[in-house]
């Protein structure tokens, strides 16, 4: 019998870390890591995260993470997620084939656009603990130091992909727009609207900026296109807020 | 000059602390806990917080909590905010007249339906800062250990207030309510719609209920109204998804 943890451990600061998922990293039995990932930077910094709250010598097993492919999106994540809870079962079999916890480290919390938990749903003999952690919405929110719902209102989390087809939800006066490879906000009329932005949020190459939008937001977009060619890569998530009319 | 701290805690389970919040709780110079609440249990949650993550003696003290009345929602809650403001003020006047850092222990994270950040707004010398914490949203979505949003879909958050004022959100296929006196989800129509429901989340007395709404709505009224008649209070959140059309 296999017992997967999904462990939540927040946005890049490893004191993002509450003291649950400390403790179900060092009540594993194995620790899965994804031995490759488009950030280097996040593979080192589980091991880093690992190395520095483990009390005990837990197993650490990298996988060879299955690279997504396929021409439909749904279709390719779908056959993705296949793959890649075969790699899990493959692991765990091998490692602990009397059965055992598992844990995995997820990025941000691992109820909010995170597959971890879908993948988990293909391996019907496990049974799946969830573990919060910090989410890039609360870092943007603390960084910035803003509300994240307007006062007595709603807010919508969405994608950039979303944003892009779909424009400004309707009624909506806040939204949160992550998965943006892109800036989808470019696609809005900015007029009444103020955007908070952040990139690397809790990583020491945080970046921010926020105003309007009209202004803030070629300026985001210019400083999002260095920062990509600079690292590499680019994490980054806003926060969308209609003045009320 | 004060620096106000305003940490969030998560939301009953001690073990949601993070690293950040525990560092920031021992580097303030006084902490403010309010007097009294609604829910008793709440108050001693923070101090038993404190005398658990505490490694350096951090003065804690008590405010009165003023009370809200009036008769317009939204007015009656600024002059109560004005009033918590005063009271922040006059405590650190009092104990740190030199100026220095204050922390408050926030429920969940600080930028989700609190009011805390608006009250700091109050006091313009005042610099705040905000730590992040585990959301009731993600409490809920790990004790049921499901995902937040639906595969590349959005999520809204709202009030009950709202969804018995305003319906389901347009286009939303999942919606998260929390604020809700009562049980908003009874003006729905429950076809295709399936509830998540929790209370207590995170603490000893947590409770659990999910299934088809029409099924699952009355069975989760009739253990709301008996839980709350028991503990005296609730707090409760549920997060609604509609089956793909
Ligand atoms: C696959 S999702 C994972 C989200 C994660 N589970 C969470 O709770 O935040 C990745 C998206 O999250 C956002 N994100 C995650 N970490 C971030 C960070 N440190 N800074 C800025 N955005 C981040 C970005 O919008 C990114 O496209
Ligand atoms: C004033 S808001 C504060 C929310 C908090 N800042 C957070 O991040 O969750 C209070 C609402 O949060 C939800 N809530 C907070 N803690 C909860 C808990 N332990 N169990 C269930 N719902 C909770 C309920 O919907 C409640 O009406």
């Amino acid at each position: 019998m296999i017992v997967l943890q999904l462990i939540g451990i927040g946005t890049g600061n490893p004191a993002h870390l509450t003291g649950e998922a400390i403790a179900a990293l060092n009540a594993a039995d194995l620790i899965l890591v994804p031995r490759k990932e488009n950030a280097p930077d996040l593979a080192d910094l589980r091991e880093a995260i690992c190395a520095a709250v483990l009390t005990r010598p837990v197993p650490i097993i990298a996988f060879d993470m299955p690279v997504r492919a396929g021409e439909d999106y749904v279709q390719a994540v779908h056959a993705w997620h296949d793959a890649i809870a075969g790699a899990w079962r493959a692991a765990a079999a091998t490692h602990l084939p009397r059965g055992g916890k598992v844990a995995l480290l997820v990025w941000g919390d691992p109820s909010l656009y995170d597959s971890t938990l879908r993948i988990a749903a293909r391996l019907p003999d496990v049974s799946v603990r969830m573990v919060p952690g910090i989410t890039s919405v609360q870092a943007l929110t603390a960084a910035h130091a803003i509300p994240l719902n307007p006062l007595a209102g709603a807010v919508t989390i969405t994608t950039g992909r979303l944003l892009r087809s779909h424009g400004w939800p309707p009624e909506a006066d806040t939204v949160v727009v992550m998965l943006d490879g892109g800036c989808a906000f470019e696609t809005l009329d900015p007029v009444g609207i103020t955007i908070w932005w952040g990139a690397y949020l809790g990583m020491p190459q945080q970046a921010l900026d926020q105003g309007p939008l009209a202004e803030a937001g070629p300026r985001i977009a210019a400083t999002r296109a260095a920062l990509r060619a600079r690292q590499g890569w680019i994490m980054d998530i806003y926060l969308l807020r209609k003045a009320p009319q």
